[in-house]
Protein backbone atom coordinates (compact mmCIF):
# COMPACT_ATOMS: atom_id res chain seq x y z
CA UNK A 1 0.00 0.00 0.00
CA UNK A 2 1.38 3.34 -0.94
CA UNK A 3 -0.38 5.69 1.10
CA UNK A 4 -1.36 5.15 4.40
CA UNK A 5 -3.89 8.16 5.57
CA UNK A 6 -5.06 10.98 3.96
CA UNK A 7 -2.74 13.93 5.33
CA UNK A 8 -5.01 16.79 4.72
CA UNK A 9 -7.26 19.05 2.18
CA UNK A 10 -6.15 21.66 0.43
CA UNK A 11 -8.41 24.65 -0.14
CA UNK A 12 -8.25 27.43 -2.35
CA UNK A 13 -9.43 30.81 -0.64
CA UNK A 14 -9.25 34.67 -1.92
CA UNK A 15 -8.39 35.78 1.79
CA UNK A 16 -7.30 33.93 4.87
CA UNK A 17 -8.89 35.73 7.28
CA UNK A 18 -12.65 35.94 5.29
CA UNK A 19 -12.70 32.10 4.70
CA UNK A 20 -11.41 31.89 8.33
CA UNK A 21 -15.07 32.98 9.82
CA UNK A 22 -16.65 30.65 8.09
CA UNK A 23 -14.65 27.85 9.26
CA UNK A 24 -14.53 29.29 13.09
CA UNK A 25 -17.81 30.95 13.22
CA UNK A 26 -20.30 28.27 11.37
CA UNK A 27 -18.05 24.82 11.47
CA UNK A 28 -16.72 25.80 14.94
CA UNK A 29 -13.31 24.64 13.86
CA UNK A 30 -9.66 26.31 15.16
CA UNK A 31 -6.85 27.37 13.53
CA UNK A 32 -3.65 25.90 15.05
CA UNK A 33 -1.42 27.25 13.06
CA UNK A 34 -0.47 30.28 10.28
CA UNK A 35 2.56 29.62 7.98
CA UNK A 36 3.93 31.04 4.87
CA UNK A 37 5.36 28.91 2.13
CA UNK A 38 7.63 30.93 0.09
CA UNK A 39 8.18 28.59 -2.38
CA UNK A 40 4.21 28.14 -3.64
CA UNK A 41 3.70 31.83 -3.22
CA UNK A 42 1.04 30.93 -0.32
CA UNK A 43 0.24 32.06 3.07
CA UNK A 44 -1.77 28.83 4.76
CA UNK A 45 -3.88 28.55 7.80
CA UNK A 46 -4.86 25.04 9.21
CA UNK A 47 -7.79 23.80 10.90
CA UNK A 48 -8.35 20.39 12.79
CA UNK A 49 -11.72 19.29 11.82
CA UNK A 50 -11.64 15.82 14.53
CA UNK A 51 -9.96 13.44 12.13
CA UNK A 52 -8.01 15.49 9.45
CA UNK A 53 -6.51 18.99 8.80
CA UNK A 54 -7.78 21.56 6.69
CA UNK A 55 -5.46 23.41 5.26
CA UNK A 56 -6.57 27.10 3.58
CA UNK A 57 -4.57 28.48 0.94
CA UNK A 58 -4.57 32.36 0.24
CA UNK A 59 -1.98 33.35 -2.85
CA UNK A 60 0.97 35.67 -1.87
CA UNK A 61 1.17 36.81 -5.20
CA UNK A 62 -0.65 36.84 -8.84
CA UNK A 63 1.73 34.45 -10.18
CA UNK A 64 0.88 32.22 -7.47
CA UNK A 65 -0.51 28.33 -8.70
CA UNK A 66 -3.22 29.18 -6.09
CA UNK A 67 -4.07 32.31 -7.54
CA UNK A 68 -4.19 31.05 -11.24
CA UNK A 69 -6.46 28.41 -9.36
CA UNK A 70 -8.53 30.51 -8.09
CA UNK A 71 -8.82 32.75 -11.07
CA UNK A 72 -9.67 29.92 -13.59
CA UNK A 73 -12.20 27.74 -11.19
CA UNK A 74 -12.91 30.08 -8.49
CA UNK A 75 -12.43 29.34 -4.52
CA UNK A 76 -12.52 25.59 -3.65
CA UNK A 77 -11.35 21.99 -3.03
CA UNK A 78 -7.35 22.27 -4.15
CA UNK A 79 -6.19 19.46 -3.40
CA UNK A 80 -6.11 15.93 -1.33
CA UNK A 81 -2.81 15.25 0.68
CA UNK A 82 -1.82 11.06 1.30
CA UNK A 83 0.78 10.22 3.65
CA UNK A 84 3.42 8.02 2.45
CA UNK A 85 6.89 6.45 3.57
CA UNK A 86 10.08 6.69 1.40
CA UNK A 87 8.68 9.77 -0.50
CA UNK A 88 11.43 9.48 -3.26
CA UNK A 89 11.24 5.54 -3.61
CA UNK A 90 7.54 6.02 -3.77
CA UNK A 91 7.95 8.52 -6.70
CA UNK A 92 10.46 6.42 -8.58
CA UNK A 93 7.86 3.33 -8.79
CA UNK A 94 4.97 5.64 -9.65
CA UNK A 95 7.20 7.03 -12.63
CA UNK A 96 7.67 3.77 -13.61
CA UNK A 97 4.13 3.28 -14.00
CA UNK A 98 4.04 5.90 -16.51
CA UNK A 99 1.80 8.33 -13.04
CA UNK A 100 3.01 11.85 -14.71
CA UNK A 101 4.54 13.77 -11.79
CA UNK A 102 4.50 17.39 -11.31
CA UNK A 103 7.81 17.03 -8.74
CA UNK A 104 9.93 14.22 -9.82
CA UNK A 105 11.69 14.69 -6.63
CA UNK A 106 10.47 15.64 -3.00
CA UNK A 107 10.63 19.36 -2.02
CA UNK A 108 9.81 21.51 1.55
CA UNK A 109 5.99 21.90 2.26
CA UNK A 110 4.14 23.42 5.12
CA UNK A 111 4.56 22.19 8.92
CA UNK A 112 8.06 20.60 6.87
CA UNK A 113 7.02 18.01 5.44
CA UNK A 114 8.41 16.53 2.08
CA UNK A 115 6.43 16.79 -0.50
CA UNK A 116 5.55 15.89 -4.09
CA UNK A 117 2.64 16.02 -6.35
CA UNK A 118 1.20 13.92 -8.96
CA UNK A 119 -0.54 15.59 -11.82
CA UNK A 120 -4.51 15.36 -12.24
CA UNK A 121 -4.02 14.09 -16.11
CA UNK A 122 -2.83 10.79 -14.38
CA UNK A 123 -5.19 10.64 -10.89
CA UNK A 124 -8.94 11.30 -12.99
CA UNK A 125 -8.59 14.93 -12.14
CA UNK A 126 -7.37 15.06 -8.62
CA UNK A 127 -4.67 17.02 -7.61
CA UNK A 128 -2.76 15.16 -5.28
CA UNK A 129 0.16 15.53 -2.74
CA UNK A 130 1.92 12.95 -1.29
CA UNK A 131 3.71 13.56 1.89
CA UNK A 132 6.55 12.24 4.28
CA UNK A 133 7.34 13.87 7.71
CA UNK A 134 11.50 14.40 7.84
CA UNK A 135 13.14 11.43 8.95
CA UNK A 136 15.69 12.05 11.15
CA UNK B 1 -19.01 22.97 17.54
CA UNK B 2 -21.17 22.28 14.36
CA UNK B 3 -19.21 19.27 13.10
CA UNK B 4 -17.11 16.59 14.69
CA UNK B 5 -14.91 15.52 12.04
CA UNK B 6 -14.67 14.84 8.13
CA UNK B 7 -16.57 11.83 7.53
CA UNK B 8 -15.72 11.45 3.70
CA UNK B 9 -14.41 13.16 0.34
CA UNK B 10 -16.58 12.84 -2.60
CA UNK B 11 -14.68 12.97 -5.88
CA UNK B 12 -16.51 12.50 -9.54
CA UNK B 13 -15.59 10.52 -12.05
CA UNK B 14 -16.59 8.97 -15.24
CA UNK B 15 -16.37 5.55 -14.68
CA UNK B 16 -15.84 3.57 -11.57
CA UNK B 17 -13.95 1.09 -12.66
CA UNK B 18 -11.49 2.94 -14.53
CA UNK B 19 -11.19 5.57 -12.02
CA UNK B 20 -10.83 2.64 -9.41
CA UNK B 21 -7.96 1.19 -10.89
CA UNK B 22 -5.82 4.13 -9.82
CA UNK B 23 -7.19 3.91 -6.40
CA UNK B 24 -6.72 0.31 -6.04
CA UNK B 25 -3.26 -0.28 -8.31
CA UNK B 26 -1.56 2.75 -7.71
CA UNK B 27 -2.51 3.88 -4.04
CA UNK B 28 -3.44 0.25 -3.04
CA UNK B 29 -6.54 1.09 -1.36
CA UNK B 30 -8.96 -1.50 -1.07
CA UNK B 31 -12.83 -0.76 -2.77
CA UNK B 32 -15.29 -1.78 0.67
CA UNK B 33 -18.98 -0.98 -0.78
CA UNK B 34 -20.74 -0.15 -4.01
CA UNK B 35 -23.97 1.37 -3.95
CA UNK B 36 -26.46 3.45 -6.22
CA UNK B 37 -28.10 6.14 -5.12
CA UNK B 38 -31.30 6.70 -7.18
CA UNK B 39 -32.64 10.20 -6.18
CA UNK B 40 -28.71 11.06 -6.70
CA UNK B 41 -28.50 9.72 -10.04
CA UNK B 42 -25.13 8.34 -9.15
CA UNK B 43 -23.13 5.12 -8.43
CA UNK B 44 -20.83 5.37 -5.54
CA UNK B 45 -17.97 3.37 -4.40
CA UNK B 46 -15.93 3.70 -1.42
CA UNK B 47 -12.62 3.27 -0.56
CA UNK B 48 -11.14 3.47 2.74
CA UNK B 49 -8.11 5.67 3.43
CA UNK B 50 -6.60 5.49 6.55
CA UNK B 51 -8.39 7.68 8.63
CA UNK B 52 -10.59 8.53 5.69
CA UNK B 53 -13.63 7.37 3.54
CA UNK B 54 -12.97 8.06 -0.20
CA UNK B 55 -16.48 8.12 -2.41
CA UNK B 56 -15.56 7.22 -5.76
CA UNK B 57 -19.40 8.87 -7.56
CA UNK B 58 -20.02 8.35 -11.49
CA UNK B 59 -23.38 9.64 -12.76
CA UNK B 60 -26.02 7.00 -13.79
CA UNK B 61 -27.66 9.45 -16.01
CA UNK B 62 -27.11 12.50 -18.17
CA UNK B 63 -28.97 15.02 -16.06
CA UNK B 64 -27.38 13.92 -13.25
CA UNK B 65 -25.20 16.57 -11.07
CA UNK B 66 -22.42 14.51 -11.41
CA UNK B 67 -22.89 14.45 -15.14
CA UNK B 68 -23.16 18.25 -14.87
CA UNK B 69 -20.39 18.99 -12.74
CA UNK B 70 -17.83 16.90 -15.10
CA UNK B 71 -19.58 18.37 -18.03
CA UNK B 72 -18.21 21.39 -16.63
CA UNK B 73 -15.07 21.04 -14.85
CA UNK B 74 -14.48 17.82 -15.64
CA UNK B 75 -13.45 14.76 -13.30
CA UNK B 76 -12.09 15.63 -10.11
CA UNK B 77 -12.93 16.60 -6.22
CA UNK B 78 -16.65 17.02 -5.48
CA UNK B 79 -17.43 17.74 -2.15
CA UNK B 80 -16.09 17.70 1.57
CA UNK B 81 -18.89 15.43 3.87
CA UNK B 82 -18.46 16.78 7.78
CA UNK B 83 -20.18 14.62 9.85
CA UNK B 84 -22.77 16.63 12.62
CA UNK B 85 -25.32 15.63 15.15
CA UNK B 86 -29.19 16.62 14.86
CA UNK B 87 -29.24 17.37 11.11
CA UNK B 88 -32.43 19.39 11.19
CA UNK B 89 -31.78 21.91 14.03
CA UNK B 90 -28.12 22.21 12.35
CA UNK B 91 -29.97 23.06 9.21
CA UNK B 92 -32.49 25.53 11.30
CA UNK B 93 -29.10 27.35 12.85
CA UNK B 94 -27.59 28.08 9.57
CA UNK B 95 -30.61 29.03 7.96
CA UNK B 96 -30.33 31.72 10.60
CA UNK B 97 -27.31 32.49 9.63
CA UNK B 98 -28.07 33.14 6.25
CA UNK B 99 -26.42 30.26 5.07
CA UNK B 100 -27.54 28.99 1.46
CA UNK B 101 -29.10 25.64 2.05
CA UNK B 102 -29.08 22.87 -1.08
CA UNK B 103 -31.03 20.76 0.79
CA UNK B 104 -33.61 22.88 3.68
CA UNK B 105 -34.27 19.59 4.85
CA UNK B 106 -32.01 16.23 5.19
CA UNK B 107 -32.54 13.57 2.91
CA UNK B 108 -30.89 9.92 2.59
CA UNK B 109 -27.99 9.24 1.17
CA UNK B 110 -25.41 6.82 0.49
CA UNK B 111 -24.81 4.37 3.51
CA UNK B 112 -28.09 4.78 4.73
CA UNK B 113 -27.01 8.41 5.98
CA UNK B 114 -28.97 11.32 6.78
CA UNK B 115 -27.76 13.97 4.63
CA UNK B 116 -28.03 17.79 3.05
CA UNK B 117 -25.30 19.80 0.89
CA UNK B 118 -24.41 23.75 1.79
CA UNK B 119 -24.30 25.69 -1.52
CA UNK B 120 -20.85 27.15 -2.01
CA UNK B 121 -21.86 30.56 -2.45
CA UNK B 122 -21.63 30.47 1.41
CA UNK B 123 -18.94 28.24 1.80
CA UNK B 124 -15.58 29.81 0.00
CA UNK B 125 -16.21 27.59 -3.07
CA UNK B 126 -16.50 24.54 -1.26
CA UNK B 127 -19.75 22.05 -1.82
CA UNK B 128 -19.96 21.45 1.59
CA UNK B 129 -22.29 17.85 2.88
CA UNK B 130 -23.36 17.20 6.26
CA UNK B 131 -24.51 13.77 7.10
CA UNK B 132 -25.83 12.24 10.41
CA UNK B 133 -25.87 8.33 11.42
CA UNK B 134 -29.72 7.60 11.44
CA UNK B 135 -30.51 8.20 14.94
CA UNK B 136 -32.61 4.55 16.04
Amino acid sequence: MIVSKIEHIGIAVRNLQEAGKFYEQILGLECYREETVKDQKVRTAFYMAGNLKIELLEPTSQDSPIAKFIEKRGEGIHHIAFETKDLPKVLDKLDNKQIRLIDRHPRLGAEGLQIAFLHPASTHGVLLELCEACRK
